[in-house]
């Protein structure tokens, strides 16, 4: 059976503070989700929304792992905090990736680790 | 002008790692904006999709604040974990609320810490 999930890739060299962490993700999750087709959310809605919070080192990998899921047709959110409580100027922190399919969003992020 | 928001009130006594942490929000999050109409996602987009996350002590925090909610005819969602990774039993975790109108949230967060 086909599994659907959405990965969120957040700077690590941030080093956020978890409110501002989750904040971002979460907005980076809502945006890509409001992308995503109607059939596509059921799906995922049916795997349990199921969303997987990976680190990455810097706004390049962002902006790489951007590229790479466009490449894939995959639909994706950039965040840009807009730096005026944690961060002191506007700041990329997070990409979320889908909701799609585990097997193609796996074939860009597979090599990244869970944030912890 | 009328300003709108999302609050996200998590457990602290939990300690969720980050990863885990930015999950939950997001389900809930995105749970909570899913039940909202397309006009007050329209106004809330307008004001940044501004979300703030807050911090609870307990569960009994989250359920009693999830009734106040309802009263004001806010729409919530309430994340269950299921138990399987970091939290070891089914585990209610966070509440979104809204978005809706920042001085009708306000009226039943006012009191709360950002979490940090």
């Amino acid at each position: 059976m086909t599994k659907y999930k959405q990965s969120i890739l957040v700077r690590k060299d941030l080093k956020l503070p978890k409110g501002k962490l989750a904040a971002q993700c979460s907005h980076a999750s809502l945006e890509a989700a409001l992308k995503t087709s109607k059939s596509k959310l059921k799906e995922w809605k049916q795997d349990g929304s199921k969303k997987v919070i990976l680190s990455v080192n810097s706004k390049e990998d962002l902006i790489n792992y951007k590229l790479k899921a466009s490449k894939l047709n995959l639909k994706t959110a950039l965040i840009k905090d807009a730096g005026k409580t944690v961060l002191k100027k506007p700041t990329l922190t997070c990409l979320a990736i889908g909701p799609d399919k585990e097997e193609t969003i796996n074939k860009i992020t597979k090599k990244l680790k869970l944030l912890n």
